[in-house]
């Protein structure tokens, strides 16, 4: 079991110091606390929850991570976590992570010098080693399966299944999952992963176009106009309902007609995407009840640090929104 | 000048436990707190915030308010002030305030207590007064003017110019203003005065046709068809995009052609609706500055919390982005 005063004499400073910042209190050096926060991840350091917990030093403050609160999807699902954390007594430090690796790292060192009670991680830079390095209460949307960290996720694997059985359904045949192809745990593997698992039982060939869910929407046009040019293609499972949207705005420019000649089923369903795009057939995320989910899992891993949880995620359920961009002729 | 001891006195209670309060140490009960709290918004308390700057307790913690994220407006925007506020050393808490006046309220209690540096304020429920009582450094975006409290805000008066003036050179002559009415202070307000003296310089006949901005769309869809059914209209300026959207897909449902019979433009131009409703004319927020400017201000405003401020508003300029919907014949 790693000490206080372990830490302290790894960064060469007094345990009040080491104290000092894990309780951010007293004026400390930029300098110094961001040596004792290398010891405390180089000798991975735990502060003791419970010992914090008696000091009734609940701040009520938790963060919040993800790619960006400008993405429809995560808006309305940041929208939502503020609700229930509100409801719990709790506010939220929000962080846009995008793409930005270092932006997410400086963001876990902020929250522990904030002493937030605990995080709910969404975005998809970092490994989950470096939020256990936190010491804190963590619950995870959509990552990759650590033991000890409960995930909540939908069922994209589902998802990716009925969107492709829906488009056979209605008439197609030649039929592409266009976005992110299989990685190192991005959300949507399991939604390619349903699409192939679909296209292996319907006996029909595999076509994979990638389109990065990362990339800007210019370069995942450009991606998108190559695929409708030079395939041959009448289906597509779009990884989500922005790429969906993209590729019908280029269909329409290229005067391919939805649904005659191409169906096209999105990802996320959104309020906003149903509302203003209802012409789009998608398959939609419970986007409430994952929210609630996290928060409430978040509360007993606050209230009770050291329990030791479930392994396997929490998949919620999944629909299929059906609309005229796949229906049949 | 009110002291700390007056408000003990007030709340009925010892000068140590208002200052408990206020500076969140130890264990107060949510009874005691609140009666602390009440006599300081009654007696207008403001804790003396050079004093507390000399005790280097600043949080690096600002409180962000605006309706709501899942909105692609505030979305964007909040997005950026998140980009500027961390380039700056600071975190957000972001506040949802939506229609909901006790939950704005309570927010400005929670922000007290954790501290905050300071304010930036969006949502539209509550007066500036409620705010000043905070006793914090505040900015707000788009808010009726109240002296020294910063109002970053875009040019919506010639907004509403730019967008009738468009419709009118467009061949549009029936045209309606589609949003609140004149309301006390909100945002839009500036964008209907715009219209009037347009449609005034025009010689022109003023039509208001009331859909409010805090309605759901379900409600806004109704209003919108009765007035696409039951009135001679063939030009609109909505006064957000997303009415402009559900105005698009209601003329739609009932065979109305566009830009043939109705031509239409919205307001805010987020990159969203640049990129996904590119058929969509549209006056364009310049959402990047507005955030820059707002983050710029609160950090003057905290590092000289005793300045007075010019007591104009800071007028960012708005541009027509000209689309298909708003097209001549």
């Amino acid at each position: 079991m790693i000490k206080l005063t372990d830490v302290a004499k790894r960064a060469h400073c007094s345990p009040t110091t080491v104290s000092r910042v894990i309780n951010n209190y007293g004026y400390i050096s930029e300098k110094t606390r961001n040596k004792v926060y290398q010891a405390m991840r180089e000798l991975n350091y735990q502060p003791n929850t419970a010992a914090r917990s008696l000091q009734g030093k609940k701040t009520k403050l938790i963060g919040v991570i993800f790619p960006d609160v400008a993405h429809p999807f995560f808006g309305e699902l940041v929208s939502k976590i503020e609700d229930s954390l509100f409801q719990a007594g709790y506010k939220m430090i929000l962080c846009n992570a995008g793409k930005n690796k270092e932006k997410e790292k400086m963001y876990l060192q902020m929250l522990m010098a904030n002493k937030v009670d605990g995080i709910i991680a969404g975005a998809h830079n970092l490994g989950i080693e470096e939020y256990k390095k936190t010491g804190l209460p963590i619950v995870s949307f959509d990552r990759k399966l650590s033991p000890n960290i409960p995930i909540v996720t939908s069922d994209n694997f589902h998802g990716g299944e009925l969107a492709t059985k829906d488009l056979f359904q209605n008439g197609a045949s030649k039929i592409y999952f266009v976005g992110n192809p299989i990685s190192d745990g991005h959300p949507t593997d399991r939604r390619l992963k349903g699409y192939q698992k679909a296209m292996a039982d319907l006996q029909l060939n595999q076509h994979i176009y990638p389109v990065i869910f990362g990339d800007t929407p210019a370069l995942k046009e450009m991606a998108i106009e190559k695929l409708l040019k030079n395939h041959q293609v009448d289906g597509i499972v779009a990884a989500d309902d922005l790429t969906a949207l993209l590729i019908i705005k280029i269909a329409k420019r290229l005067k391919i007609s939805i649904p005659q000649e191409l169906k096209v089923v999105g990802f996320d369903g959104t309020n906003f995407i149903q509302t203003y795009y209802p012409t789009l057939s998608t398959i939609v995320q419970p986007i409430s009840d994952i929210a609630q989910i996290l928060v409430k899992l978040l509360e007993e891993r606050i209230k009770n640090p050291d329990l030791t949880l479930c392994n396997s995620p929490y998949i919620l359920p999944v629909k299929l929104l059906k609309s005229t961009s796949s229906t049949a002729l």
